[in-house]
C-alpha cells in the first residue's frame, strides 16, 4: 500500500473515534495543541529557516517568501487562532427538529461530521494549523497536503499537533500529513473517494482549477474573487469613492478585493476624476474602456481579459455601464460568484441588484471586503465556497459536518 | 456550437428568468403541465409504444420492459405527481435568520436556486416529468439526459412540458432534453462547468460509478443502498421477523430494500428458523456464513462478494455477530451509508447502534424501507443522496436550492 492508501485508512479509523467525542474532549485537545505551539515556536522557527532558505536558493520572489516566512509572533496568533476554535460552540449532535411522520416514527435530522477531510493548499503553513484545528473542533480527521515549499515547516507543526491530541488521548492519526509533495501523489488524493468524504482545496485559481479537473471525490470550490462594485447613477458620491477604495485597496491580494468597478454613465464625467484622485495614493494602474477614459487622465485601455481578471493586485478594470441592468449582466457573465457591490440611494435599484445579482454575497452600500468567516460572525473560517453545492460564502465549522437521518420506531414496517 | 454548448447557454438564461418567477408564476405553470399530460396521453402512449417496440427487438427482458412502459393510468399517476408538487410551500426567497454584524451590516442568508441542474437517467419515463417538475419548482433550469431506449417518450414528454410553460410565460429552455443519447455527449453533459451548477445520477450503481469518475460538476451521487437489519440478542422476535420481512421483500428492487441480515448469535439458533419460515412464501434466497446456515435448511453459502452486493432482488445475505460493536462495524465496512437498522429492547444498543453506524438514515426497530422523501413526509423526491456533502438522505425541493448571503449596509468599509 502507498502512503495515501495507509494514511486514509487510519484517518478513516480515527474518524470513527473523534466522531463521538465529547465537546470537553476535543476542547481539551485543542488546547493542548495551541500550548503545544507556543512551547515549541522555537523548534518551528528552526524548521521553517529550513524551508525559507531553500525557497531563497530557489529564485523565490518576496512576497511569496513572506507567505512562507514564520516569525515568534505568528506563531502565537496561529496558536491564539487554536485557543479561539476551542472557545467556539461544538455544530456536532445538534438535532435541528424533531418530527413524527405518519406511520408514527419520530424522525431527527441530526448534525455530524464529514468524515475524513482532505486539504490541499499552496506555501502558506498557517494554513496547517488553521485547517487541522477547525476540522478538528467540526470532528472530522483531516489528511493535509502542503506545498513542498513548506514541508520541514508542516511536519515540524503536524508532528507537535499529533504530539498535543495523543496527550489529550486521541489517536495522533486524526491528523495526518501527506509527506510526499509530488504531483502523483497530490492526484492520488484527489480520488481516494474510499477514504475521503471531501476535499478542500485552498490557494490560487490554478490549484482550484487542477483540482476540479482531477477529483472524483466531492470538492468544494473556495476562494477565486473576481469582484465588482457598481456606482448607480443614485449614489453618494462619498460614500461610493470610500467603499470603492476599501475594495480595492485595503488589502488587494485576497479573493473579497474589487477587480472591476462598473460606473453608471450619467456619473461618470463627474466622479470618475475624484475616483482617481482617490486612488493615486494607492498607485493603482487603471484599465479603462474607452469611455471611461475619456474622464480619466491615467488610464490605459482595458481588454476583454482585463474584466475576466482577478489581478490580486493594485489593479482596477473600470467600465462604464447604461444601467442597473447593464451592470447586472456584465457580473453575471465575468463575475466568479463570490462578492458584489452596488452603491445607491435608491431603494428599488439596490433591491433589483441583490436579487438578480448571482453571487454567494451581495452587497447594497458597504464594500465587499466584508466576505469573511470573522466579519460575519462565525468565529472561524475554513474558506470562502464559490460553488453553490454545500456551502456558500464563508464557510465555518456548521459547514465542515453533515446530518445522518436518527429515527425512532415501535416496530414499524411499510 | 455543439447541442450542449447551445443547451447549456440557454438554461443559464432561462435559470435567470426563473430565479425571479413568483411562486403563483411557477405553480400556474405545473398546473398547465399536469394538464398538458393528461390532455396529450394518447400522444405520450403512441410515442412510448415506439421505444417499447424496439425494446423488444432488442431482446430486453420483462422486468426492464416494465420500467419503461407507460400506461393510462401511469400517466395519469404521473400528472398528478406534477399537481402535487404544485401544493407543496415554495422554499425559494426564505430567509432564514438575519443578523445584525459588527460593523453594523444587516446579514441575511436567502435560499435561491441551484440554477441549471444537469439529471442522467436511465429507462424509466416517468423521471422526466419528476425531475422536470421538481426542479421547476424549486427555480432551476434542466437539462435532462435520459436513456435512448426511451428517446421517443422523452421527446414526447418534454415536448408537452415546454408547451405548458410557455403557455404560463416561461421560456420553454427552462425544461430541456438532451436529443444525443451517445455516450459521448453524456461525459460532454458531464463537464459542462460553464453552464451546470450540479449533476444528479439517477440510476443503478454502473451509471453512478461512471458520473463519478467522469464529472467536473459537482455530483450528487444518489441510491445505491446495500443496507441491512441488524437483530439484537434482545430483540423481541415478532418484530424483528415483521421488519425484517419487510425489509427484503415489500419492494426488493428499490435502494432501501435490506440486502443483509445481521443477526446476534445469541438468538441465530432460536430466530434464524422462524426467519426461513416467513420468507418462504416469496421464495427468498439465503445465502449465509457457516454459523447461520448450521440453522438454516435451505441456505447455501455466503462469499465476500455477497456481503458487498446491492441484490436488488429477492437474495438475502445473512451473518451471524457476535455483538453489537461487530454488527456496526460490519456495516460501516459493507454499508453504502443508506439506510441501516437495528432490532432491540435495550435502550443502551439502540443508541450506541444509532450512534456509530455511519449511514444517511438509522432506525431504530423500524423497517429501512421507509428512507423515502414522501415517508419522511417531504411531498416529493428527487432522490436518495448517500453522499454526505450538500444533502443526505431523501431530497426534497429544500435540497435542490442552495443560498445567497444578502447583505443590507450604509456604507461600511472594513
Amino acid at each position: 500500500m502507498g502512503e495515501l492508501q495507509i494514511k486514509g485508512k487510519l484517518a478513516k479509523e480515527a474518524s470513527r473515534f473523534l466522531a463521538l467525542a465529547s465537546t470537553k474532549q476535543k476542547n481539551t485537545a485543542l488546547l493542548e495543541m495551541s500550548s503545544g505551539l507556543i512551547a515549541n515556536y522555537e523548534t518551528i522557527l528552526a524548521e521553517n529557516e529550513k524551508d525559507v532558505l531553500t525557497a531563497k536558493q530557489n529564485g523565490t520572489p518576496e512576497t511569496m517568501l513572506d507567505r512562507l516566512r514564520l516569525t515568534k509572533e505568528r506563531i502565537f496568533e496561529i496558536a491564539n487562532g487554536v485557543k479561539q476554535i476551542a472557545d467556539l460552540p461544538d455544530p456536532i449532535a445538534q438535532v435541528d427538529g424533531m418530527f413524527q411522520n405518519e406511520a408514527g416514527l419520530t424522525i431527527g435530522k441530526k448534525r455530524v461530521p464529514l468524515g475524513v477531510i482532505g486539504i490541499i493548499y499552496e506555501s502558506r503553513p498557517n494554513v496547517t494549523v488553521d485547517a487541522a484545528s477547525l476540522c478538528f473542533k467540526a470532528g472530522n480527521a483531516v489528511i493535509l497536503r502542503g506545498g513542498s515549499e513548506a514541508i520541514h515547516s508542516n511536519l515540524a507543526l503536524v508532528s507537535i499537533l499529533q504530539q498535543a491530541v495523543q496527550h489529550a488521548s486521541f489517536p495522533k492519526t486524526v491528523i495526518q500529513l501527506v509527506e510526499d509533495t509530488s504531483r502523483e501523489v497530490a492526484k492520488e488524493l484527489m480520488c481516494l473517494n474510499e477514504y475521503l468524504d471531501v476535499l478542500i482545496p485552498r490557494g490560487g485559481a490554478g490549484l482550484i482549477q487542477s483540482v476540479l479537473q482531477t477529483a472524483t471525490v466531492p470538492v468544494i470550490e473556495t476562494g477565486t474573487g473576481n469582484c465588482h462594485v457598481y456606482i448607480d447613477a443614485n449614489a453618494d458620491f462619498d460614500m461610493a469613492t470610500r467603499i470603492l477604495v476599501n475594495a480595492k485597496t485595503s488589502r488587494p491580494s485576497v479573493c473579497n478585493a474589487c477587480e472591476t468597478l462598473l460606473i453608471h454613465e450619467a456619473v461618470a464625467e463627474e466622479l470618475l476624476p475624484l475616483i482617481e484622485k482617490e486612488l493615486s495614493p494607492f498607485d493603482v494602474e487603471l484599465r479603462a474602456d474607452d469611455k471611461a477614459r475619456a474622464f480619466l487622465s491615467r488610464a490605459i485601455p482595458a481588454t476583454q481579459k482585463d474584466f475576466e481578471t482577478e489581478f490580486l493586485d493594485f489593479i482596477l478594470a473600470i467600465k462604464v455601464v447604461t444601467n442597473v441592468e447593464d451592470a447586472i449582466s456584465h457580473i453575471n457573465q465575468y463575475g466568479t460568484g463570490h462578492s458584489e457591490a452596488i452603491v445607491t440611494n435608491d431603494y428599488f435599484t439596490g433591491l433589483k441588484f441583490q436579487n438578480e445579482v448571482d453571487a454567494a454575497a451581495v452587497y447594497i452600500n458597504a464594500s465587499t471586503r466584508f466576505t469573511d468567516g470573522f466579519e460575519f460572525g462565525f468565529g472561524a473560517e475554513i474558506g470562502i465556497s464559490t460553488q453553490k453545492l454545500h456551502a456558500r460564502g464563508p464557510m465555518g465549522l456548521q459547514e465542515l459536518t453533515s446530518t445522518k437521518y436518527i429515527i425512532f420506531g415501535e416496530g414499524q414496517i411499510r
